[in-house]
């Protein structure tokens, strides 16, 4: 196991920082960039004058630190554990409880592949929630409120921007319901990080085998690389084999929350007979995921039988798979979702480990044509009825929703969705705004995802240039990546999120003064950006020209825009 | 001279269809796609069901015509010729009229490079104007007109999509200048297409050398590819050596309408010293092109000497190349802009070639910071007057706009626009959501561009990957006009331009039904789609499976939708 292929070692410029909160061992990472001087000539000499450094999130853990040696046989540092045991309402189980996972860990044969470190497993003491939506309910401001706080603030405060984001405000939207901080106890690798309409717009990435293709390094090497990219949540999405030794070797390197969708496991386990799905086996394998330190759960408990009958109406039917196959169960047993029937049980279990609920859309459209269309609006508004019930248990709630859906009809979702789901984060998949392109569909989907998420959607679900065609690789996650950091930065800027603009202002000042490092290390991807301008200055490879091959020396308006200025002066 | 480099014989499985119409030689391209047929078994028989032809609306001229042979020494058929000479109000000159032009022509040093047939300059008779708003406003319908009805309307009367398309109606958009057909007399070669709100967004591309990069035979192959892939207009912004003769090249070569910034070439022939800039060889070089064959010149007459001084309180200052060299000019003469001043003069140059004016928006911001303020505004005020003072002469125009705007501030361009312009059509490069997003700024403004003509903005001026860093290569060619034929026909969609949605749902029966080929075929790019499907196949390379390697068999959540619907069926 190792991620040679992978150099996430550091960003160009850049200083890995930790700020620190007022809570023992609240300590937040972020990325300073530093900059070069301005250089003017004033009266024939050289003047240089300090540009500032710039702040940006950072959702890379400790993989970019120069000062912690990470082992992907040891799995990242446990900065959680403190704050969990602190807070002495859980405790370490004796054993496994899942008697899959304790089939797997005594299976000899799994030995190569298992990850080399056991991961005792804790949950809640008898009779106690832990969930930060309980505690927020109680008034608490715990370590990772604060820790939000600080790192959606970055240096905001510092620089006399002002702004809203103090921990209580953090507590009061997670006890609202209106933000949620996905944070199993078993997984105190992940930094936290928060998700809500009034903080800024996040993006998840999906990574995870087939039966198909992949093994276990390359899955991990695209969690690495995710987070290196900008990713702020992760769901492995594995339906091939050792799904459970692949998650656990993750979710152990996993400096973010992340999502399963554990029907997908379920149905491995019977071979992928639909008909075979029992409660029983997918009850076990949540309890497996949950002590295994999964974040959230995307579950289709608003697939009604009585809606069966709509997917036939569809041209494109239905294209979640958790969907179709919750669909598929109803009709062979004509009997309800045992999903929906055994909500509230799950989430006893989900408030025991405080794993997050992310209520799939099974009626996702997958098409232009079926946007919109009763099937999803009818199962949107049973999934608000399920957020009331979760909220009951103080399980935190996150809606999934779009697809398909074109330009005209992306704010009747969120409309919808704000309303019927009492305001419980939404978590969109693109939407993606036209069917005609695949191989872009990262780009028809960036734009739906900036539309939406400049309207309220709190966290955006990338889409890759191989959706609908094949599995991603590294390179096409590092494109759906950047695709949706854009989408999730232009909204932000849209709603005026407080600070968003200082990276634009700071990088158009770098690029309006030619300083061409600058530009480049305060871009999303400083690599690919550098590249492209010196792969056309082969020949006079100096990064420090006043002008690029596009317009070359005589056409630059910014340096004619500079004279200009001179000669207003003078 | 060759493109050879260039595969652009045909597209899969289409056919190259002429519908004709009811004048004379009026005989309208398009790409008709075949489709397989939807395989069924019934009763234990495998039973065919056809599927419908798509036809979509095609840019790439008679290179995607196996039966014409293009030679691209000898120039592309003159189809719109006869239309011209028909009318009867123009003549051909009997020598080029530009100084400039003739001095070229009879440099001998330049024959190696020339464009082997010489074009025979043509322009109106004395006292005449040539216009297709001149003869709209007559109430005359044109072969012209007629063409871009047709085209504009694909197969939506065979298919009983209701539309409001004739040519009639083209004719008074054209009259009420709320849109154009930019169709110089000297390029005959041109297919006729129109530009205006109430018909199908349209994308510009850029080509053009620099003084540092790309050769004749480079800049031909771009425009070729650039119309291949689909662009609907093509500018040539070259700065570097031999313009002249590059234009030449690509006119006599290009299908669709060109257009130019002559203020690029005339501050060639000063060397690129501003100070020496006049309106006297401006003027020679608009005839130069005129004659040519140009079809829209980007003017920017609406940067006056009073918002000189706005440039300097800017982040950025001044980006548009065009704006720069006119303020600098503005301030170093402390004089009024000739382009201003002599704007009457302009239009009557122009109305006896039919070339149109896309008022350049000199002051077009350069960076978030920057968006909608006052240098900018108060310019779109200025293009508002000049579209009057056009007017008066039968000049079409355009109106240039946005640049880096972030997605809050995009509507008020349009409003403003709308208003100020009287309806002129709208013509902006994207906007650019972000500015943190060097070598991603096809995507960060494909955003941008599909909300804005979503709006009403009726031809969007692509972005590629290399904005901001180089000039663009062959590849990024194609990546930018993709993304901006995903953003106009978002905004299509979002419209409800008819028929636009047929595509998108042949597209996605084909996805469901799991006719691969046909997928690929009815994309904007086949070629990828294809190869990023087949890549991942490699192993058992059947184009015909029920399921890709993203799920794999056992999940693919539309294989088990068809599954429900039959036993729903049962």
């Amino acid at each position: 196991m190792n991620i040679e292929n992978i150099d996430v070692s550091s960003y160009p410029n850049s200083e890995k920082i930790y700020v620190d909160g007022t809570l023992p061992g609240v300590r937040v990472a972020m990325r300073k960039i530093h900059q070069y001087p301005t250089v003017k000539i004033e009266n024939g000499k050289r003047v240089e004058y300090p540009n500032e450094d710039i702040t940006v999130y950072d959702t890379s853990g400790v993989y970019t630190d120069p000062d912690v040696n990470v082992d992907i046989n040891k799995g990242l540092p446990r900065m959680r554990e403190f704050w969990i045991e602190n807070r002495n309402d859980t405790e370490i189980l004796p054993d496994i409880t899942s008697l899959y996972g304790r089939e797997r860990r005594d299976n000899q044969d799994l030995d190569p592949i298992r990850f080399p470190v056991a991961h005792r497993p804790r949950k809640a003491k008898e009779g106690h929630r832990v969930t930060q939506m309980h505690y927020a309910r109680k008034g608490i401001v715990t370590p990772e409120m604060e820790y939000v706080a600080i790192r959606e603030n970055l240096d905001n405060r510092e620089r006399g921007i002002d702004t809203y984001i103090t921990p209580e405000f953090v507590r009061d939207e997670i006890a609202a319901g209106r933000a949620i901080i996905a944070a199993n106890i078993n997984h105190p690798e992940a930094e936290p990080m928060i998700i809500g309409s009034k903080f800024s717009c996040k993006l998840n990435t999906n990574i995870g085998n087939s039966a198909l293709s992949s093994g276990i390094e390359e899955e991990v090497a695209k969690a690495v690389w995710s987070c290196y990219w900008g990713g702020d949540t992760l769901m492995d999405l594995s339906t091939g084999d050792n799904i459970h030794e692949t998650r656990e070797w993750i979710i152990r390197n996993c400096p973010v929350p992340m999502g399963t969708v554990p029907i997908y496991q379920a149905l491995e386990k019977v071979n992928g007979d639909v008909g075979r799905l029992t409660w029983e086996i997918y009850r076990d394998t949540l309890i497996e995921q949950c002590e295994q330190g999964v974040d959230y759960f995307t579950i289709h408990a608003g697939v009604l039988k009585e809606h069966a009958s709509l997917v036939s109406e569809r041209l494109t039917g239905c294209v979640s798979r958790g969907g179709s196959i919750m669909t598929q169960w109803c009709v062979l047993h004509d009997q309800e979702s045992f999903l929906y029937t055994h909500f509230d049980e799950i989430c006893e279990i989900l408030n025991k480990y405080d794993v997050a609920v992310s209520l799939g859309d099974g009626m996702r459209p997958g098409s232009i044509h079926d946007a919109n269309d009763r099937a999803q609006f009818l199962e949107l508004e049973v999934l608000g009825r399920l957020t009331e019930i979760a909220w009951e248990h103080d399980v935190q709630v996150l809606i999934e929703g779009p697809g398909h859906v074109p330009m005209q009809k992306i704010a009747a979702n969120m409309d919808k969705q704000r309303i019927v789901c009492h305001e419980a984060p939404f978590y969109t998949l693109g939407p993606l705004t036209t069917d005609i392109a695949p191989a872009y569909d990262h780009i028809t989907s960036a734009i739906g995802a900036a539309i939406i998420s400049s309207l309220g959607t709190s966290m955006i679900c990338y889409v890759t240039p191989k959706e609908h065609l094949s599995l991603p690789d590294l390179n096409d996650v590092r494109d759906g990546v950047i695709a949706y950091k854009i989408a999730a930065h232009a909204a932000d800027l849209c709603k005026g999120f407080p600070g968003a603009q200082v990276r634009d202002d700071a990088l158009s000042k770098a690029r309006y003064e030619f300083r061409w490092k600058d530009q480049f290390n305060l871009s999303l991807d400083p690599e690919k950006a550098k590249k492209y301008y010196l792969d056309s200055r082969r020949n006079a490879p100096d990064a420090d020209d006043r002008f690029c091959t596009m317009c070359g020396p005589n056409f630059c308006a910014m340096r004619i825009s500079q004279n200009i200025a001179d000669e207003c002066k003078q």
